[in-house]
């Protein structure tokens, strides 16, 4: 059945599994000491306009958050995310299973505000009794968010001046950071992220990867050790490769980039089809997770038909759907989309 | 180079990576909810004869170890494990960090003996002040062990009844699953394991898949809530497939026995070759692990050649040298590295 | 200086410290396992009707929440409490240290509302994506809450069937449980906390004891082998009499109630004078913490003369301040404050 | 019954009982702020010639070693201790639970070797792997050990000499410190500990208090924030006084040297009776815990006047046995220990 459910419902870019072939019988050294890895970091070095990064792969987006935030924070410490990040909600405790909480501010529309970032920071120090708390001690941000929404340039400058205010570490979640660095109109860019942040990862799993992210640390940084840290959370591949090649193929003559972008400009056909169709859009969103208001009528029509996330239930009747598109979609399947759309909305 | 430093130096079998292309545009449900890892899954408890097992994919060892015992001891309890066993020694130290000490037994050639366990389990009880000390909460083996050495059927089933006899689980480490059962001459099959341990894991990783670790609990008994409990430890992957197409095509017409069978025939031509050769071996093993005493001189000029490793400094003048096998290597590849030792030691 | 900042700013009740020095010389086993905490649990039973209790002695009050929520909760399992409630807020990050979310729910007056907590859970359980989040595991009330506030029996009774109808303990945190049960109006009692709770603590520091908390298993239900849990968190004293002696104590005569009964006098005298003097409360606190609201000024004059802790800023003007009374609280004090108040209002 | 079980079988030092009455009423700010605190912890620089030492009030000892040696040891870093060390065997896993390894080396009538250290910790940074193992990240001393031996000064001075070269810190368990330093003989005083190590703590609990262990950074080097790192290990108490108040009353005109001299003579008047009577010693002891060995015959009939601990199970007749004295034992106690022994033994 199509599926508009994830970024994840394919393979990998035909490219990486043609490199993984090609590659498959030299003899490599394990855990990411191999040529591959090396080279992959180099390109994203030079992607990321640091070339002093300290770049790590990793197998999968809760296994990095937990290794990255674990490893950058003393354990009388907690991560400030928004209320709805990853993080919070969705890694069934990963982050507090370290033993770290998540102090939480307001989202909106996904972002957090640099304003209660900082009220927040003031307000812990400022309280008598702040050595009887956690101390707040790195921010985190997904961009794009867990509702599509991106940062501005500007945005992220003002996080970025509050943390080093405070001294604590800015730290992206980028599970889908080619999808936001390849939305029309965005400002945000690779080399401006890695200015802005202290850690960050390139989601590769959602974004033409059979799994894989890359952890940056752009001015070197990375917390003593972090090798044995990434063993230590499981979260070491003995066959390193997998991962490098991997990245090496995503950031050869921007294909990274590319791939991105194709999702992007799907996402946009499919927002077109949305809108022509006289679908209430839940929140904008420009990348490529679609959030529509369906009448809870409509979701069981088209659920014979497509496949799609529900989100949060609005009311009695309405629910929030997401669609999602990805480097893997093809103009057919949006298509096909407004035709199921069609049919049953009619 | 040549390496027989170990038995992860290469990508994965052919047939695997045929199966990924096949696959690769199939829109597929997450975190292992696909049909591929539900056929896996038969098949495996077909090859286990355990129908009813539950069947987990993680993607490593050393985290499938953490999450597997996490996940099955209480927080008062630690597991007991050879002195040399991988939880002990090289895993970085991922038991602890979930919380739980890993309580040693001594090693003999890698395994430990029925009694020395039963001695411990009983000074356990026996002792006045047991309630301050970590219970032992389960027993962890390797089979094949570090040092390439296997149990016997009659070893495990004493093993079992002691594990039954104090209500506490059996767990095997399976990293090299394959290799030991394969070997010539044991008499322990995948039936009689499924039968003695209470949960075990069938490598994948170093037995032709790119990644990956089937985690069977043969009569049912997953701890509760597990899926749950592998998101937290970061050990689920969204592309869930990976894992199911490879164990999918490692268990369709014996794959993983058949090449696990090879990689058994190249070490026996390799010990062939050193015994021809006079070499010393550190000790007997029948699997694809070999373990020989060397002067440093002579490891000086075959490291010119030839990769291995360096298992432990025996005295100030010789080491132990491991050379691997596996599903990959060729017997051109062994005729090679005897061709190299007669270069260096004429 | 006189000091209304807490209700703990003076040691022992006399009595205890006269039980102390009798029984000083006296040579008993360690670890609680003496004649004088089997007899304080036996009081603690029959106050609270309960013949089966498990009871243990803690000794402070964020170890015992942390020690009694990791014993009771699966890893993959958080505790729901008010977002003021004291393991959210004060306890330094305790709860997360042992691996488990606090899950926070709005808060009204420092209580949580049944219906809220319903829909939380109820709203877990519907959520199609529930594997991947923390499970909630166990609901911790404070009563009194941290505003000195306090539940209903019929508010107690019906948070306690919704834990019961979806099979999660429900706990109670008693730091201040005596100054609850002693404030006038109040309908619930020790037994019938006991009936609506799966574990609750009877705090001891802050009524009387020079340390020392009671924790009640009502219907037997400790954590299986919680002896050890509770060494294992470092909760243990070796010298457990001093627990015992003060809790046999204190359960003697009624010596708790008694004490706490004065407090909560002491506390109703106060109010009265902040109430004639026209003193704003922040809220309406029926035990022995009283909030007010005082501007800046008063408080930089009040400082001079009195401790007392301020709660939070209301705005650029004006602060919540707590006054706290205690059991060992006098008449004379709480009239030396009017005077104060007298003076600097003047 | 006369017991010789463990040096915890009484309450306080008269003393200290009457400063707690003396100060009951007095209010006092929490959690260790109070000038009892204060005027302690500059009794106990003075008493270690440590002007700037950091020192903290933790309650019980195995409290005080997990959270001393967790605020010290990075996350990927585990303890080296010897294999009878109570954070090794006694401690239910304490340390384990907070995420460390115990690292064991021999132990020798309790004791470590520093040639075995030495050769542990060049070993973890000779081996190829090590990156996958527990970094060696502290030592971990008991001192008198668990067998009541003790190190010398040079002895302890050639550790402090290896940890300094490889940059890990030294911290010794003093649970029994005062009947170390009063031991006939002996070399080693508090100010060489306090040159010697990082961090060590000084027992209360078996020295005449109720309890409370006084932790030192002779050298300030606290970790940071451990004032949250206490309150996050539950180990703050409200009512710091009562580990202030007595600490300061044991290091107010030498009280704590002088009672724990007192519990030596006794021991000493104890090994006399022994060796008088034939009885053989398990090892040498110089200070308040004597281990003799006796036959389980001998052993029934004693246990009848008088109670001693068993230490463990020599061979199928004999075992070893604990005869502790403390600062309470008198000498009509250990009188009437001999009278017993010349009627079983008749």
């Amino acid at each position: 059945m199509l599926s508009f459910e994830n970024d994840y419902a394919e393979g990998a870019h035909e490219k990486i599994l043609a490199r993984l072939i090609e590659t498959n019988r030299e003899q490599l050294p394990g855990y990411g000491t191999d040529h591959y890895c090396a080279e992959a970091k180099e390109k994203i070095r030079n992607a990321c306009e640091c070339p002093d990064a300290d770049v790590f792969f990793l197998v999968g987006g809760t296994q990095t958050n937990a290794t990255v935030i674990d490893g950058m924070l003393a354990p009388y410490e907690g991560v400030i995310a928004a209320s709805t990040g990853h993080v919070s909600l969705h890694e069934a405790g990963a982050i507090e299973y370290t033993g770290h909480k998540v102090i939480t501010l307001p989202q909106h529309d996904g972002k957090i505000y640099a304003a209660e970032l900082e009220a927040c920071l003031r307000g812990f120090w400022e309280d008598e009794s702040h050595e009887h708390m956690v101390f707040p001690g790195m921010v985190y941000l997904s961009h794009p968010t867990e509702y599509g929404t991106l940062y501005t340039a500007a945005e992220l400058e003002d996080l970025s001046a509050i943390c080093r205010t405070h001294q604590i570490p800015l730290y992206m979640d980028g599970a889908r950071l080619g999808y936001g660095l390849m939305s029309h109109g965005t400002d945000v860019t690779l080399p401006l992220i890695a200015r802005c942040c202290d850690a960050f990862y390139i989601g590769g799993t959602k974004i033409g990867a059979l799994c894989g992210e890359a952890v940056v640390f752009p001015r070197r940084g990375a917390p003593k050790h972090f090798f044995t840290t990434v063993k230590q959370h499981g979260a070491l591949l003995a066959k390193g490769r997998l991962l490098g090649i991997q990245f090496d193929t995503l950031f050869t003559d921007g294909l990274y980039f590319q791939i991105s972008r194709h999702a992007i400009e799907m996402a946009e056909q499919m927002k077109k089809g949305f809108r022509d169709r006289g679908l209430p859009f839940y929140l904008e969103s420009p990348t490529n997770q679609q959030f529509l208001i369906l009448k809870n009528s409509l979701i069981d029509r088209l659920k014979k038909h497509v496949d799609f996330s529900l989100w949060e239930k609005l009311d009695e009747d309405r629910t929030v759907a997401r669609f999602a598109t990805s480097w893997a979609t093809t103009e057919a399947q949006v298509g096909r989309l407004m035709e199921i759309l069609d049919e049953v909305m009619s």
